[in-house]
Order: structure tokens, then C-alpha cells, then sequence
């Protein structure tokens, strides 16, 4: 999708919220803004709020002279995730439909996300209780089902750090549900808190996929960009989930095997989606015109 | 109070909503959005965000080529709140205590902003019912009555339109408690949805007050730059009642005899007042190291 005007404010905002979590320094906090605001002036509204955010977090690390200011706060979102890990587990395999349910898990945890105002280490337990009572707004997920019956190779591109634990228990259930393989992808450096490599190993996810790199640093999926090798993929395997709206905000296409999880993060795609912010959705845009 | 960098993305989301109220040119919106960001780069942070505001409506105003962008908004919100003028009068009428009912209603009146995130004609009954229902979260109404008992002249500071309405139903319950003569202050010019002279005597204040302008066109008090009369007044008055964030950002000092009412409309200044967002405040800033 475009970058809107309305994107402008919140670039901001996490410019000033990244910057904060390296510096007390307000003098380069102010050049971090300064430089960002010249670089949104010129901004072609064309691209995808993703590459725009790519340049601003580069900006914030040039800037701070820090190489991966949300480290922390990633290597902190994994462990309380890894924490909850047990329950998940128990969770699901109590549950009438652990497929649906591990889904949901897998997009509640799309709430671990510091890229979208005030987020903090919230309440986890509180996060998984509410995401079970709460239907998908957009809900596909019986198409999704659909294709995973005939499916045996899945491509899951990962998001954010902590997130991915939940990812891992929706991955495992889909491999008790069929028979597939599934690579699961990563970004290829730091940008906000999104999983890279490490983060995809620190949670184990190498017992249930394939972990790669995408290749390059945009928090979201901008194809052209990616490996070849992610490239080829993108168009060879059975399915494709992509996880946050980041993911949504840069791919483009309505394919039929390509199944968007996500918690709504600001007002711009609640609009398309004809949604709430912060409901969450399992979409597939080739149904969206059936609905 | 100075500007935080907190307040640069709010800033922009302004620029962004009055731009759309006057034209759907995506060029000109964003020229104006341009234009505002780089006046923001050199910003004084030790000035007060009513001074940048106003800053950025007159960027508007030229860029748009409008006078007025809020003006249809400010005709409607007078209209409207002039309709629950019956009812306001009925239900402080009915109250135990009209006077602190009135006083609520004023500053539950203040949600009547469109200078903050997706403000719209809500439901102003709601608006009524919840007021009444919710405690000042800073509350130094006592002391204000203390005031107002020994006083025989108020300095109204208003704020919005449609907000007027409910601080005419308030000045007449304190001319209801005590003989007391009201001077009604206004805004020198257009900003946001800030009431003007015409404004307040679209609502008949001139029967409860003498109205008169400040002067300038700022979205709060900006003293230095307010009429000779007003900074007298200012002096001279038994009470000052000040009405909306704006003018408390714009206020320095904290007089015995100077009251705040509003609904808190930003993280900054509810961390300030150790509340939260959306809470009604009625401050003495004199009396706040006392709590």
C-alpha cells in the first residue's frame, strides 16, 4: 500500500520513541527529528510505509551511533514470551480446535509490537485471555484451513521479537494438523523490534523450521528487495503467512495461497480493512472482494 | 510550559486534519505538511506549544489560501451545544449543588476540541451524562468557592466554540452564588476551533459578561502578547478562571486566585498532573504543591 499524510505523525513519533531508548540527550534526540522531517519532505508517497520507516530507524542509528537500539527491549519480548511457552502449549492442546487457537495466539502476539504507541511489556496472561475471546474481524481462516489441507511446504514470514514464540506454537500445531515443511523468515538486520536471525534461534524456532534471512532490513516485506533465494520462494511454496501489518503494508497482490495475520496498529488500515484498531484479522486479500 | 518533542508528531496530525477540512489536494496538504516540518526544525523548545500551534494554522491559512478552516466546525458546535442549553439548565437547576454541577458541565464542555486526534460531533449527551458521573482527577473546586466568595470580579478565560455554551451555564450559576461581575475573554483571531467575538455572541454571552477579544490569535494566552486591557485585567480581577490545556500551557506562575479547568488532552501534560488522558482536572497551581 501508499504511504498517507496520515503515516507523517506517527514516522515521527516512533523517531522520538526510538531515539529516547538510546539517548537522554535531548540535543541529538532534536537532530534525529531534525533529519527525519527533512527526509519525510521529499518522501514519495508511492512507497510503503515500511521503507519509509526503514529510512528513519536508519537515521535514528546513524544519528544515536547505536547499530540496534530496541536489543534489549527484543531480548526481553523473547524471554516473557518464552515464559509463557508452557501455558500456550497447555492452552492448545486442551482446547476443541488447537489449529484456531494457535492462530489466534500467533496474532495476539502481533501485539508485541513497539513500533505503534506506548507499547510496553503489557500484561501478557491478559493478552492471551483476550485474544481467545476475541473473533477474527476479518476471518479467512476457514480458507486458510483450506489451503493447508492440500499444502505441504509453507513460507511464514516472521515479525516482531517475542511474537515469533507465539509463531512457534502456531507452526508446531500446523505441523500436527499436515505434513509440511515450513521455512520461517527473518529480517536481515535490526529494524524496531522485528525477529532477525538470532532472535528466530534464542527461541527455538530451528526445531519446527527452516530459519532465513530475508536478506535486508525493512519492517515489513518489500519483495524486490528481499534474496533471490526469498524471491523464488515467495512464488514456489504452498502457502504464505505473513505475519503484521508491516508485512501487509508492503506486499502487494491478492493471492489466492497468501494469508495476512495481524493486529490492526493505526487507523489508515483500519479503514481499508473496514475494521477497529487493535482488532485482529486473518486475511487473505484474493477473498477480501467475496466477503 | 515548554514544548516537548512529544508534542512534534501532534503538531503534524493538526497540520494534517486542518489541511483536509479546507481542501482535498493532496499537493497542498502536503506542502503545507512541509512547510510545517521545517519551521518545526528550528522551533525554540522553550516556547509554549500554544505559540508553535499558532505557527502552524497560520501555515495553513496561507498555504490554503483560508481564512477560516474551522469555521463551518465552530458554527455547528455552537448550534449544537446551544440546543443542550435547555437541559444543562435543567439539570443544574434540579442538582443539589448547581454550582459545582455548572462547573463540571463547563469543563466537560471542553471535549468540545478539534485540536485533538479524531475529534468529532460526538454524542454530547454522553458528554453530559459522564461528566457528571466522573470526579475532578485534580481537585481544588473548594478552593475556587473559597474564592469566589470573597470576590466581586472574574476574568473568563474561554476556549472553544460550542465549549462556550457551557461556561455561559456556569457564569450564570456563579452569578447565581455571588454578586459577581464576569468578563468573557476571547480569541483576538481564528485558531483551530478556538471562539472568537462572534462566536460568543452567537451564544448570548453578552447577557451574562462583558466580552471582550485578547487581542491575538493564539490556541491559549500568551500574556506578553495580549491586549494592554487584558493584561490589566489580568492584574486586577478577583478571579481568573482559565478554561482548556491550551490556556494552561500557555500560563505561567501559579496565583492563589488563578483556576485551570479542562479535560487533559495529552500524555505530556497528564504526566505532568499525575493523571490520565481524557481525566477533568480544576487545578490552582498555587495549591497544588499542598496536595
Amino acid at each position: 500500500m501508499n504511504t498517507y499524510l496520515d503515516c507523517f505523525p506517527c514516522f515521527l513519533r516512533q523517531a522520538i520513541e526510538a531515539s529516547k531508548m538510546v539517548t537522554d540527550d535531548a540535543g541529538v534526540q532534536r537532530r534525529v527529528l531534525n533529519v527525519v522531517m527533512e527526509k519525510m519532505s521529499t518522501f514519495p508517497l508511492t512507497a510503503t510505509p515500511p521503507e519509509m520507516a526503514r529510512v528513519i530507524h536508519q537515521i535514528i542509528r546513524e544519528v544515536t551511533e547505536s547499530d540496534d537500539p530496541y536489543r534489549l527491549v527484543k531480548e526481553r519480548s523473547n524471554e516473557k514470551a518464552l515464559e509463557l511457552y508452557p501455558k500456550m502449549k497447555e492452552l492448545v492442546g486442551t482446547s476443541g480446535n488447537p489449529l484456531l487457537v494457535s492462530c489466534k495466539l500467533a496474532t495476539a502476539g502481533n501485539s508485541i509490537d513497539f513500533g505503534v504507541p506506548s507499547s510496553s511489556f503489557r500484561d501478557y496472561h491478559s493478552l492471551i485471555e483476550s485474544a481467545l475471546s476475541s473473533p477474527f474481524k476479518v476471518d479467512h481462516f476457514d480458507e486458510f484451513v483450506g489451503c493447508l489441507s492440500h499444502a505441504s511446504s509453507v513460507l511464514y514470514l516472521g515479525d516482531n521479537a517475542g511474537e515469533i514464540v507465539f509463531d512457534r506454537v502456531f507452526i508446531e500445531e500446523m505441523r500436527s494438523f499436515k505434513d509440511i515443511d515450513v521455512i520461517f523468515v527473518v529480517r536481515g538486520g535490526p529494524i524496531i523490534n522485528d525477529a532477525t536471525y538470532e532472535d528466530a534461534r534464542h527461541v527455538g524456532m530451528e526445531k519446527v523450521a527452516k530459519i532465513i534471512s530475508n536478506g535486508c532490513d525493512y519492517p515489513g516485506t518489500v519483495l524486490r528487495s528481499c534474496s533471490k533465494e526469498v524471491q523464488e520462494l515467495f512464488q514456489s511454496e504452498d502457502i504464505i503467512i505473513a505475519k503484521g501489518q508491516g508485512n501487509y503494508e508492503s506486499i502487494d497482490g491478492s493471492r489466492r495461497n497468501l494469508f495476512h495475520l495481524f493486529k490492526v496498529k493505526c487507523p489508515v488500515v483500519a479503514t481499508q480493512l473496514k475494521v477497529d484498531v487493535n482488532d485482529m484479522v486473518c486475511v487473505n486479500r484474493a477473498g477480501w472482494g467475496s466477503q
